[in-house]
Protein backbone atom coordinates (compact mmCIF):
# COMPACT_ATOMS: atom_id res chain seq x y z
CA UNK A 1 0.00 0.00 0.00
CA UNK A 2 1.33 3.46 -0.69
CA UNK A 3 0.55 6.31 1.48
CA UNK A 4 1.32 10.00 -0.31
CA UNK A 5 1.06 12.97 2.19
CA UNK A 6 0.83 16.35 0.49
CA UNK A 7 2.24 19.02 3.53
CA UNK A 8 4.24 22.22 3.53
CA UNK A 9 5.98 20.68 6.92
CA UNK A 10 7.80 17.80 5.89
CA UNK A 11 10.44 17.84 8.50
CA UNK A 12 7.59 17.39 10.92
CA UNK A 13 7.51 13.88 9.74
CA UNK A 14 10.72 12.36 10.01
CA UNK A 15 10.60 10.81 14.09
CA UNK A 16 7.29 8.99 12.87
CA UNK A 17 8.78 7.57 9.63
CA UNK A 18 12.32 6.70 11.68
CA UNK A 19 10.41 4.75 14.39
CA UNK A 20 9.55 1.41 15.43
CA UNK A 21 6.45 -0.21 13.36
CA UNK A 22 6.33 2.09 10.80
CA UNK A 23 9.78 2.26 10.09
CA UNK A 24 9.93 -1.71 9.82
CA UNK A 25 6.97 -1.98 7.49
CA UNK A 26 8.53 0.36 5.27
CA UNK A 27 11.65 -1.02 5.25
CA UNK A 28 10.19 -4.70 4.41
CA UNK A 29 8.31 -3.10 1.39
CA UNK A 30 4.92 -3.45 2.86
CA UNK A 31 3.69 -0.05 2.97
CA UNK A 32 5.22 3.28 1.37
CA UNK A 33 5.04 6.89 2.36
CA UNK A 34 5.74 9.28 0.39
CA UNK A 35 5.72 12.94 1.62
CA UNK A 36 5.13 15.44 -0.74
CA UNK A 37 6.09 19.43 0.13
CA UNK A 38 3.07 20.84 -1.84
CA UNK A 39 4.93 24.40 -1.61
CA UNK A 40 7.07 23.02 -4.34
CA UNK A 41 4.27 23.36 -6.36
CA UNK A 42 3.79 27.11 -5.76
CA UNK A 43 3.75 29.16 -9.57
CA UNK A 44 4.40 32.29 -6.93
CA UNK A 45 8.14 33.74 -6.87
CA UNK A 46 8.02 33.98 -2.63
CA UNK A 47 6.46 30.40 -3.16
CA UNK A 48 3.33 31.47 -1.05
CA UNK A 49 1.22 28.70 -0.52
CA UNK A 50 -1.64 31.11 0.65
CA UNK A 51 -3.27 34.26 0.60
CA UNK A 52 -6.14 36.95 2.69
CA UNK A 53 -10.25 35.43 2.90
CA UNK A 54 -12.34 37.03 0.44
CA UNK A 55 -14.55 38.57 2.86
CA UNK A 56 -13.17 39.42 5.35
CA UNK A 57 -12.03 37.36 8.96
CA UNK A 58 -8.45 36.50 10.39
CA UNK A 59 -5.63 34.08 9.51
CA UNK A 60 -4.96 32.98 6.24
CA UNK A 61 -6.16 30.85 3.48
CA UNK A 62 -4.40 27.74 1.50
CA UNK A 63 -4.50 28.77 -2.12
CA UNK A 64 -6.09 26.37 -4.96
CA UNK A 65 -3.04 26.37 -7.47
CA UNK A 66 -0.21 24.91 -5.11
CA UNK A 67 -2.79 22.50 -3.68
CA UNK A 68 -4.61 21.35 -6.95
CA UNK A 69 -1.14 21.58 -9.06
CA UNK A 70 0.29 19.15 -6.61
CA UNK A 71 -2.67 17.28 -6.49
CA UNK A 72 -2.84 16.71 -9.67
CA UNK A 73 0.54 15.22 -10.52
CA UNK A 74 0.95 12.79 -7.64
CA UNK A 75 -2.73 11.49 -7.67
CA UNK A 76 -3.26 7.96 -9.95
CA UNK A 77 -6.30 6.89 -11.19
CA UNK A 78 -5.99 4.24 -8.15
CA UNK A 79 -5.59 7.05 -5.72
CA UNK A 80 -8.55 7.97 -2.75
CA UNK A 81 -7.87 11.61 -1.76
CA UNK A 82 -8.88 12.29 1.55
CA UNK A 83 -8.22 15.83 3.23
CA UNK A 84 -7.71 16.11 7.03
CA UNK A 85 -11.00 18.72 8.28
CA UNK A 86 -12.64 19.23 11.57
CA UNK A 87 -15.63 18.95 9.45
CA UNK A 88 -15.15 15.60 8.09
CA UNK A 89 -16.00 12.10 8.65
CA UNK A 90 -15.12 10.75 12.04
CA UNK A 91 -11.76 8.74 11.57
CA UNK A 92 -12.63 5.38 13.32
CA UNK A 93 -11.37 1.62 13.08
CA UNK A 94 -13.67 0.61 10.54
CA UNK A 95 -12.74 3.60 8.23
CA UNK A 96 -8.82 2.42 8.93
CA UNK A 97 -9.57 -0.63 8.02
CA UNK A 98 -11.63 0.38 4.37
CA UNK A 99 -8.63 2.50 4.09
CA UNK A 100 -5.74 0.10 4.68
CA UNK A 101 -7.73 -2.36 1.72
CA UNK A 102 -7.06 1.19 -1.10
CA UNK A 103 -4.23 1.00 -3.56
CA UNK A 104 -3.29 4.31 -2.91
CA UNK A 105 -4.36 7.11 0.33
CA UNK A 106 -3.08 10.58 -0.63
CA UNK A 107 -3.79 13.08 2.53
CA UNK A 108 -4.34 16.45 2.24
CA UNK A 109 -2.50 18.65 5.47
CA UNK A 110 -4.17 21.46 6.18
CA UNK A 111 -2.50 24.54 8.04
CA UNK A 112 -3.70 28.21 8.67
CA UNK A 113 -7.12 28.99 8.47
CA UNK A 114 -8.43 26.31 6.15
CA UNK A 115 -8.45 25.58 2.15
CA UNK A 116 -9.88 27.42 -0.69
CA UNK A 117 -13.39 26.02 -0.61
CA UNK A 118 -13.13 25.02 -4.67
CA UNK A 119 -10.05 22.44 -3.35
CA UNK A 120 -12.95 20.12 -1.60
CA UNK A 121 -14.13 19.52 -5.08
CA UNK A 122 -11.15 17.47 -5.57
CA UNK A 123 -11.25 15.21 -2.90
CA UNK A 124 -13.09 11.46 -2.19
CA UNK A 125 -13.64 12.46 1.55
CA UNK A 126 -12.72 14.84 4.45
CA UNK A 127 -12.06 13.41 7.40
CA UNK A 128 -11.56 14.46 11.53
CA UNK A 129 -9.52 11.99 13.65
CA UNK A 130 -11.71 13.87 16.54
CA UNK A 131 -13.46 17.26 18.13
CA UNK A 132 -10.30 18.97 18.74
CA UNK A 133 -8.60 21.87 16.71
CA UNK A 134 -5.13 21.37 16.08
CA UNK A 135 -2.10 23.82 14.81
CA UNK A 136 -2.28 21.80 11.81
CA UNK A 137 -3.13 18.69 10.07
CA UNK A 138 0.07 17.19 10.09
CA UNK A 139 -0.37 15.58 13.19
CA UNK A 140 -4.03 13.77 12.03
CA UNK A 141 -2.23 12.47 8.90
CA UNK A 142 0.26 10.64 10.85
CA UNK A 143 -2.60 9.22 13.19
CA UNK A 144 -4.08 8.00 10.11
CA UNK A 145 -1.22 6.86 8.31
CA UNK A 146 -0.54 4.76 11.57
CA UNK A 147 -3.87 3.26 12.13
CA UNK A 148 -3.97 2.25 8.40
CA UNK A 149 -0.30 0.97 8.32
CA UNK A 150 -0.59 -1.35 11.07
CA UNK A 151 -3.72 -2.95 9.59
CA UNK A 152 -1.93 -3.64 6.12
CA UNK A 153 -0.76 -7.42 6.05
CA UNK A 154 2.27 -8.32 7.55
CA UNK A 155 2.86 -5.41 9.26
CA UNK A 156 1.89 -6.54 12.60
CA UNK A 157 1.18 -10.31 13.72
CA UNK A 158 -2.11 -11.20 13.34
CA UNK A 159 -2.39 -12.18 17.42
CA UNK A 160 -1.76 -8.63 18.54
CA UNK A 161 -4.48 -7.18 16.27
CA UNK A 162 -7.61 -9.70 17.09
CA UNK A 163 -7.48 -8.83 20.56
CA UNK A 164 -7.58 -5.51 20.62
CA UNK A 165 -10.02 -2.78 21.67
CA UNK A 166 -12.65 -1.56 19.31
CA UNK A 167 -12.10 -4.47 17.19
CA UNK A 168 -15.59 -6.55 18.39
CA UNK A 169 -16.87 -2.95 19.88
CA UNK A 170 -15.69 -3.59 23.82
CA UNK A 171 -13.02 -2.27 25.40
CA UNK A 172 -9.56 -4.42 26.61
CA UNK A 173 -9.53 -5.96 30.06
CA UNK A 174 -6.34 -4.63 32.50
CA UNK A 175 -2.82 -6.64 31.47
CA UNK A 176 -0.54 -7.97 34.64
CA UNK A 177 3.23 -9.24 34.53
CA UNK A 178 6.13 -9.88 36.55
CA UNK A 179 6.44 -9.12 39.17
CA UNK A 180 3.75 -10.72 41.09
CA UNK A 181 3.31 -8.21 43.85
CA UNK A 182 4.63 -4.71 43.77
CA UNK A 183 5.23 -2.21 46.06
CA UNK A 184 2.22 -3.99 48.00
CA UNK A 185 0.23 -4.04 44.69
CA UNK A 186 -0.77 -7.72 43.70
CA UNK A 187 -1.79 -9.15 39.98
CA UNK A 188 -5.09 -10.67 40.03
CA UNK A 189 -5.23 -14.20 41.31
CA UNK A 190 -7.26 -15.50 38.92
CA UNK A 191 -4.19 -15.03 36.36
CA UNK A 192 -1.62 -16.81 37.89
CA UNK A 193 -4.13 -19.77 38.94
CA UNK A 194 -3.58 -21.59 35.17
CA UNK A 195 -7.09 -22.18 34.88
CA UNK A 196 -7.58 -21.15 31.23
CA UNK A 197 -11.00 -21.05 31.02
CA UNK A 198 -11.27 -18.94 34.40
CA UNK A 199 -9.03 -16.71 33.26
CA UNK A 200 -10.84 -16.43 29.43
CA UNK A 201 -14.28 -15.50 31.71
CA UNK A 202 -12.26 -13.59 33.98
CA UNK A 203 -11.11 -11.25 30.98
CA UNK A 204 -14.50 -11.47 29.30
CA UNK A 205 -16.01 -9.88 32.54
CA UNK A 206 -13.97 -6.86 32.73
CA UNK A 207 -14.06 -6.18 28.85
CA UNK A 208 -17.72 -6.36 29.42
CA UNK A 209 -17.51 -4.06 32.37
CA UNK A 210 -15.19 -1.65 31.29
CA UNK A 211 -16.80 -1.00 28.16
CA UNK A 212 -20.24 -0.89 30.61
CA UNK A 213 -18.69 1.61 32.90
CA UNK A 214 -17.16 3.83 30.71
CA UNK A 215 -18.48 3.47 27.04
CA UNK A 216 -21.68 2.13 27.46
CA UNK A 217 -22.27 3.81 23.90
CA UNK A 218 -20.26 0.88 22.19
CA UNK A 219 -22.30 -2.05 23.74
CA UNK A 220 -25.61 -0.76 21.44
CA UNK A 221 -23.47 -2.01 18.64
CA UNK A 222 -22.05 -5.43 19.97
CA UNK A 223 -23.66 -8.17 19.28
CA UNK A 224 -24.17 -10.27 22.35
CA UNK A 225 -23.05 -14.10 22.55
CA UNK A 226 -25.28 -15.92 25.73
CA UNK A 227 -22.72 -16.02 27.75
CA UNK A 228 -21.72 -12.29 27.27
CA UNK A 229 -25.29 -11.84 28.67
CA UNK A 230 -24.87 -14.19 31.56
CA UNK A 231 -21.91 -11.79 32.62
CA UNK A 232 -23.66 -8.55 31.35
CA UNK A 233 -26.49 -9.36 34.38
CA UNK A 234 -24.01 -10.21 36.67
CA UNK A 235 -22.13 -7.25 36.21
CA UNK A 236 -25.20 -4.91 35.89
CA UNK A 237 -26.21 -6.24 39.53
CA UNK A 238 -22.95 -5.71 41.24
CA UNK A 239 -22.68 -2.19 39.71
CA UNK A 240 -26.40 -0.94 40.16
CA UNK B 1 3.06 25.71 31.09
CA UNK B 2 4.97 22.62 31.02
CA UNK B 3 4.17 19.26 29.34
CA UNK B 4 6.37 16.32 30.40
CA UNK B 5 5.88 13.61 27.87
CA UNK B 6 6.78 9.69 28.72
CA UNK B 7 7.82 7.64 26.40
CA UNK B 8 10.24 4.50 24.87
CA UNK B 9 10.95 6.70 21.13
CA UNK B 10 11.93 10.12 21.98
CA UNK B 11 13.11 10.85 18.88
CA UNK B 12 9.87 10.42 17.28
CA UNK B 13 9.12 13.62 18.86
CA UNK B 14 12.06 16.17 17.11
CA UNK B 15 9.95 16.85 14.33
CA UNK B 16 6.61 17.47 16.03
CA UNK B 17 9.25 20.34 18.66
CA UNK B 18 10.50 22.13 16.10
CA UNK B 19 8.16 22.66 13.65
CA UNK B 20 5.98 26.25 13.39
CA UNK B 21 3.94 27.26 16.12
CA UNK B 22 4.93 24.73 18.89
CA UNK B 23 8.84 25.51 18.19
CA UNK B 24 8.18 29.63 18.10
CA UNK B 25 6.13 28.76 21.40
CA UNK B 26 8.68 27.02 23.05
CA UNK B 27 10.90 29.87 21.79
CA UNK B 28 9.05 32.44 23.13
CA UNK B 29 9.09 30.36 26.55
CA UNK B 30 5.25 30.13 26.88
CA UNK B 31 5.50 26.59 26.67
CA UNK B 32 7.74 23.87 27.79
CA UNK B 33 7.77 20.25 26.70
CA UNK B 34 10.15 18.05 28.18
CA UNK B 35 10.52 14.31 26.50
CA UNK B 36 11.63 11.61 29.22
CA UNK B 37 12.64 8.66 28.03
CA UNK B 38 11.39 6.16 30.80
CA UNK B 39 13.77 2.89 29.67
CA UNK B 40 16.43 5.02 31.41
CA UNK B 41 14.47 4.09 34.96
CA UNK B 42 14.49 0.46 34.15
CA UNK B 43 16.67 -1.38 36.79
CA UNK B 44 16.47 -4.43 34.26
CA UNK B 45 20.23 -4.82 33.02
CA UNK B 46 19.53 -4.60 29.04
CA UNK B 47 16.92 -2.12 30.17
CA UNK B 48 14.01 -3.97 29.20
CA UNK B 49 10.95 -2.47 30.29
CA UNK B 50 8.16 -4.73 29.26
CA UNK B 51 7.46 -8.76 30.26
CA UNK B 52 4.63 -11.12 29.36
CA UNK B 53 1.23 -11.09 30.44
CA UNK B 54 0.29 -12.78 33.27
CA UNK B 55 -2.58 -14.95 31.92
CA UNK B 56 -1.09 -15.78 28.82
CA UNK B 57 -2.03 -13.89 25.68
CA UNK B 58 -0.07 -11.97 22.65
CA UNK B 59 2.07 -8.99 23.07
CA UNK B 60 3.96 -7.81 26.03
CA UNK B 61 2.76 -5.59 28.92
CA UNK B 62 4.93 -2.66 30.11
CA UNK B 63 5.73 -3.19 33.94
CA UNK B 64 5.41 -1.30 36.64
CA UNK B 65 9.12 -0.50 37.55
CA UNK B 66 10.02 1.67 35.26
CA UNK B 67 7.13 3.57 34.08
CA UNK B 68 6.95 4.42 37.97
CA UNK B 69 10.05 5.13 39.16
CA UNK B 70 10.12 7.49 36.38
CA UNK B 71 6.65 9.29 37.29
CA UNK B 72 7.62 9.45 40.74
CA UNK B 73 10.91 11.18 39.81
CA UNK B 74 9.06 13.69 37.51
CA UNK B 75 6.19 14.20 38.62
CA UNK B 76 5.37 17.22 40.75
CA UNK B 77 2.61 18.16 43.20
CA UNK B 78 0.98 20.76 40.45
CA UNK B 79 0.75 17.84 38.23
CA UNK B 80 -1.82 15.96 36.17
CA UNK B 81 -1.00 12.86 35.04
CA UNK B 82 -3.01 11.35 31.98
CA UNK B 83 -2.11 8.39 30.07
CA UNK B 84 -3.06 7.64 26.38
CA UNK B 85 -5.70 5.13 26.32
CA UNK B 86 -8.50 3.94 23.78
CA UNK B 87 -10.91 3.11 26.88
CA UNK B 88 -10.16 6.59 28.00
CA UNK B 89 -12.43 9.57 28.50
CA UNK B 90 -12.47 11.13 24.78
CA UNK B 91 -10.35 14.06 24.03
CA UNK B 92 -12.18 16.72 22.93
CA UNK B 93 -11.63 20.40 22.90
CA UNK B 94 -12.98 21.08 25.79
CA UNK B 95 -10.62 18.82 27.75
CA UNK B 96 -7.93 20.51 25.57
CA UNK B 97 -9.32 24.05 27.78
CA UNK B 98 -9.18 22.55 30.51
CA UNK B 99 -5.59 20.83 30.71
CA UNK B 100 -4.35 24.17 29.25
CA UNK B 101 -5.38 25.65 32.37
CA UNK B 102 -2.99 23.40 34.56
CA UNK B 103 0.69 24.20 35.50
CA UNK B 104 2.10 21.22 34.44
CA UNK B 105 0.95 18.25 32.80
CA UNK B 106 2.31 14.66 32.40
CA UNK B 107 1.26 12.61 29.53
CA UNK B 108 2.11 9.05 29.75
CA UNK B 109 2.79 7.25 26.22
CA UNK B 110 1.56 3.17 25.95
CA UNK B 111 3.17 1.02 23.60
CA UNK B 112 2.45 -2.56 22.72
CA UNK B 113 -0.27 -4.20 24.17
CA UNK B 114 -0.27 -1.95 27.12
CA UNK B 115 0.25 -0.59 30.94
CA UNK B 116 0.70 -3.49 33.86
CA UNK B 117 -3.24 -2.36 35.63
CA UNK B 118 -1.56 -1.53 38.58
CA UNK B 119 0.22 1.42 37.31
CA UNK B 120 -3.26 3.09 36.45
CA UNK B 121 -3.50 3.91 40.07
CA UNK B 122 -0.99 6.39 39.83
CA UNK B 123 -2.64 8.73 37.00
CA UNK B 124 -5.09 10.72 37.35
CA UNK B 125 -7.30 10.49 33.64
CA UNK B 126 -7.13 8.19 30.94
CA UNK B 127 -7.58 9.58 27.67
CA UNK B 128 -8.49 8.59 24.35
CA UNK B 129 -8.21 10.79 21.42
CA UNK B 130 -10.26 8.79 19.26
CA UNK B 131 -12.01 5.28 18.45
CA UNK B 132 -9.07 4.00 16.84
CA UNK B 133 -5.93 1.64 17.38
CA UNK B 134 -1.88 3.29 16.83
CA UNK B 135 0.85 1.65 17.10
CA UNK B 136 1.58 3.52 20.34
CA UNK B 137 0.71 6.77 22.53
CA UNK B 138 3.40 8.83 21.09
CA UNK B 139 1.27 9.98 18.39
CA UNK B 140 -2.00 10.61 20.99
CA UNK B 141 0.25 12.30 22.95
CA UNK B 142 1.91 14.85 20.46
CA UNK B 143 -1.87 15.04 19.29
CA UNK B 144 -2.86 16.35 22.87
CA UNK B 145 0.14 18.44 23.58
CA UNK B 146 -0.68 20.23 20.47
CA UNK B 147 -4.22 21.23 20.96
CA UNK B 148 -3.23 21.96 24.57
CA UNK B 149 -0.64 24.08 23.14
CA UNK B 150 -2.10 26.72 21.11
CA UNK B 151 -4.74 27.19 23.86
CA UNK B 152 -2.17 28.84 25.78
CA UNK B 153 -2.01 32.48 26.44
CA UNK B 154 -0.09 33.92 23.97
CA UNK B 155 0.62 30.78 21.78
CA UNK B 156 -1.32 31.68 18.78
CA UNK B 157 -3.25 35.08 18.13
CA UNK B 158 -6.56 35.38 19.88
CA UNK B 159 -8.18 36.64 16.95
CA UNK B 160 -7.76 32.79 15.34
CA UNK B 161 -9.17 31.01 17.91
CA UNK B 162 -12.43 32.51 18.37
CA UNK B 163 -14.06 31.48 15.29
CA UNK B 164 -12.75 28.07 14.80
CA UNK B 165 -14.89 24.84 14.82
CA UNK B 166 -16.06 23.42 17.71
CA UNK B 167 -15.75 26.69 19.41
CA UNK B 168 -19.89 27.45 19.40
CA UNK B 169 -20.60 23.88 18.29
CA UNK B 170 -20.78 24.88 14.68
CA UNK B 171 -18.80 23.86 11.79
CA UNK B 172 -16.51 26.52 9.72
CA UNK B 173 -18.01 27.77 7.10
CA UNK B 174 -15.83 27.57 3.43
CA UNK B 175 -13.40 30.13 2.65
CA UNK B 176 -11.90 31.55 -0.71
CA UNK B 177 -8.96 33.28 -1.78
CA UNK B 178 -7.60 34.44 -5.00
CA UNK B 179 -8.13 34.23 -7.71
CA UNK B 180 -11.73 35.09 -8.01
CA UNK B 181 -12.28 32.18 -10.89
CA UNK B 182 -9.46 29.45 -10.80
CA UNK B 183 -9.95 27.06 -13.69
CA UNK B 184 -13.49 28.07 -14.48
CA UNK B 185 -14.59 27.96 -10.61
CA UNK B 186 -15.60 31.14 -8.91
CA UNK B 187 -15.70 32.31 -5.22
CA UNK B 188 -19.67 32.72 -4.29
CA UNK B 189 -20.81 35.98 -5.09
CA UNK B 190 -21.53 37.62 -1.53
CA UNK B 191 -17.93 37.37 -0.62
CA UNK B 192 -16.78 39.87 -3.01
CA UNK B 193 -19.66 42.00 -2.79
CA UNK B 194 -17.87 44.37 0.47
CA UNK B 195 -21.72 43.97 2.24
CA UNK B 196 -20.54 43.38 5.14
CA UNK B 197 -23.76 42.39 6.96
CA UNK B 198 -24.79 40.36 4.17
CA UNK B 199 -21.42 38.28 4.49
CA UNK B 200 -21.92 37.79 8.48
CA UNK B 201 -25.02 36.30 7.27
CA UNK B 202 -24.15 33.92 4.66
CA UNK B 203 -21.80 32.70 6.73
CA UNK B 204 -23.26 32.38 9.60
CA UNK B 205 -25.84 30.49 7.73
CA UNK B 206 -22.83 28.27 6.08
CA UNK B 207 -21.67 27.17 9.06
CA UNK B 208 -25.10 26.19 10.37
CA UNK B 209 -25.90 24.16 7.33
CA UNK B 210 -22.43 22.68 7.20
CA UNK B 211 -23.20 21.13 10.85
CA UNK B 212 -26.84 20.33 10.10
CA UNK B 213 -26.12 18.32 6.70
CA UNK B 214 -22.31 16.87 8.25
CA UNK B 215 -22.64 16.74 12.10
CA UNK B 216 -26.17 16.78 13.44
CA UNK B 217 -25.27 15.48 16.63
CA UNK B 218 -23.08 18.94 17.62
CA UNK B 219 -26.48 21.07 17.43
CA UNK B 220 -28.25 19.43 19.64
CA UNK B 221 -25.71 21.20 22.25
CA UNK B 222 -25.87 24.44 20.86
CA UNK B 223 -27.85 27.35 21.73
CA UNK B 224 -29.36 29.15 19.50
CA UNK B 225 -30.12 32.79 19.04
CA UNK B 226 -33.00 34.16 17.18
CA UNK B 227 -31.43 34.55 13.98
CA UNK B 228 -30.19 31.51 14.02
CA UNK B 229 -33.74 29.65 14.17
CA UNK B 230 -34.89 31.65 11.29
CA UNK B 231 -31.81 30.63 9.27
CA UNK B 232 -31.88 27.34 10.33
CA UNK B 233 -35.57 27.20 9.40
CA UNK B 234 -34.74 28.41 5.73
CA UNK B 235 -31.52 25.49 5.80
CA UNK B 236 -34.53 22.85 6.73
CA UNK B 237 -36.65 24.16 3.90
CA UNK B 238 -34.34 24.09 1.37
CA UNK B 239 -32.91 20.80 2.15
CA UNK B 240 -36.07 18.64 3.28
Amino acid sequence: MKIKIMTIFPQMFAGFLNTSIIKRAIDNKLIEIEIVDFRQYSKDKNKRVDDYPYGGGAGMILSCQPVLDCLSEIKSDNSFVIITDPAGKRFDQSLAKQYSQKDELVIICGHYEGFDGRIYDFVDEKVSIGDYVLTGGELASMVISDAVSRLVDGVISSNSTCEESFENDLLEYKQYTRPQIYNGMAVPEVLVSGHHENIRLYRLKEQLKNTYLYRKDLLKKHQFTEEEKRLMKEIIEEHD
